[in-house]
């Protein structure tokens, strides 16, 4: 079997990758992740969606929160809360060990992909995770007169602003990191998972050498559609592609994606909107696409990978 | 009042000082603390004597275990621990709060002082709790032909190890951190808390400097015994002594110290000492100084302001 190459966000796209570890040898998986929303705390630093990756890779996600690890603890976080710092984002203690020891890494001249490589060994994940650059990429929200840094917008805000403009700093100058060009060029499929299209895709398109790399791929790209009946199954993604301009429905998300799509596989709920998505150009798959166990995302990982 | 120094290594300093702030007014109070036990762990940059005092003058201490902060977790530790670290340093979830924090300030470039003082702040310690010196200085361990750093020897080894000699690195070019001649110069009495003398107290003496200011000094240098009835209250100072040629004795600390010591506080079980001690020219006060209780240290802090 070729190489699989998945480009993924957070907690969506983890949920189709721990089935699609089922699926396919892990070896052969490689995992663009986004960093866009990458950030720097108490002098650590946070790759949110890498590590929620290699969390439930691991099989030490706290699937109940849907982030961090499970049975944690935020003791560090509450002591930090009493020296002063902000407390928004929500690190906990087994979670700070991959934010010290990452920095640690990063500090003593590793990259953010050696890093990333690192971690996962120690873990014992064997798939490919790789981010998508080595340097440095930061996903800001206009939201009206504001520029907002992602995690603010995200977790502090909680989302509450009207997302009008979205910057990827850094992404025209970013290249890709060691292996990802390769894997793309050498995958027999590629996949975009059930990842916010906006927030969490667009940043790894948006290095120009990856995007076209998959425009030029021969493998057939396949997304599937992080919307269900006109609602995200997690997190903003229908409210950003409503107040971005887009439909927030799986046609809109075909849409966005447009000819880098060669195939959409959507939820039977959506159904209806399979012959606006094919006019597109767009083949599309219809199947039951919520994930609520380990066995739905196995279902959903062979149906990604009999696609042609 | 005028100025009080106190020359201060961990747990023991903490006991008597938790009692001191209540007799001086803290802001009189100038702590030199020992730093050559510092060590870099994940990265972090930790200071072991200089956090027990923290902790203990903010009311935050394990006092059950005599190291670390109340109610703490150890689950950052045990996740480094499953990446396949070393972890018998116990670093508690509460206390990295402090290591990272500490951490970020180095990395941002102020001095290990600065850290310090902005960190008492940030808990409410008004003492002045200075570092010695903001130039490493590394308290090595020798046993027979192996050399130890000091964590090593103290916490993974457990002091199992005979002490036949101590190097403090670095400690021949350290200067003085700020602050900390003008505090001696302006002392009105200089206090040696009962600390370790070789691993503790010799540290901070090795610097040339402060170690000259207190000669000079016209204060009333005072200590107080860290060993009682020949062995030491806490850790393994009578064991060092001895194996380092000195008396594991009140009598075998005041040789230790010599001329420096201008009285010396010893406890009431070691009364058989006092002529002794004072015929080596120190001046000796017989007191119960074992503290137990909080009610013990004030106890003691009264009789050692008390000397003139």
């Amino acid at each position: 079997m070729g190489k699989v190459v998945a480009l993924a966000g957070g907690v969506g796209a983890a949920k189709l990758l721990r089935g699609l570890v089922k699926v396919v040898p892990p070896k052969n998986l490689f995992i663009i992740g986004n960093v866009g929303d990458d950030v720097e705390l108490y002098g650590l630093h946070i790759s949110p969606d890498l590590d929620i990756i290699m969390y439930t890779l691991a099989g030490i996600v706290d699937e109940d929160k849907g982030w961090g690890i499970a049975g944690d603890t935020f003791n560090c976080l509450e002591m930090l809360g009493r020296l002063g710092f902000e407390t928004w984002f929500k690190l906990g203690d087994k979670d700070l060990a991959f934010h010290i020891t990452r920095t640690k890494m990063l500090r003593e001249g590793m990259t953010l992909s050696q890093a990333t490589a690192k971690l996962c060994r120690m873990l014992g994940v064997e798939v490919n995770l790789i981010p998508m650059s080595d340097n440095p990429v930061r996903t800001k929200i206009q939201s009206g007169n504001r520029l907002l840094e992602f995690q603010e917008y995200f977790v502090k805000r909680g989302t509450m602003d009207t997302v009008t403009g979205v910057i990827y700093e850094g992404a025209e100058k970013a290249k890709p990191a060691p292996g990802v060009i390769q894997a793309i060029e050498e995958a027999g499929q590629v996949i975009i998972c059930p990842s916010n299209p906006i927030l969490s895709i667009a940043p790894i398109l948006a290095i120009k050498a990856i995007k076209k790399a998959l425009e030029k791929s021969k493998a057939p790209v396949v997304g599937i559609s992080p919307i269900v009946g006109g609602k995200a199954l997690k997190g903003p993604a229908d409210k950003v592609m409503a107040s971005m301009g887009f439909e927030p429905s799986a046609y809109g998300v075909a849409k966005f994606y447009g000819a880098l799509l060669k195939h959409f596989i959507i939820d039977e709920t959506d159904e209806g909107q399979k012959n606006r998505i094919e006019r597109l150009g767009i083949k599309v798959t219809v199947a039951n696409i919520v994930m609520r166990s380990l066995e739905d995302s196995i279902r959903l990982a062979k149906i990604v990978m009999e696609v042609k």
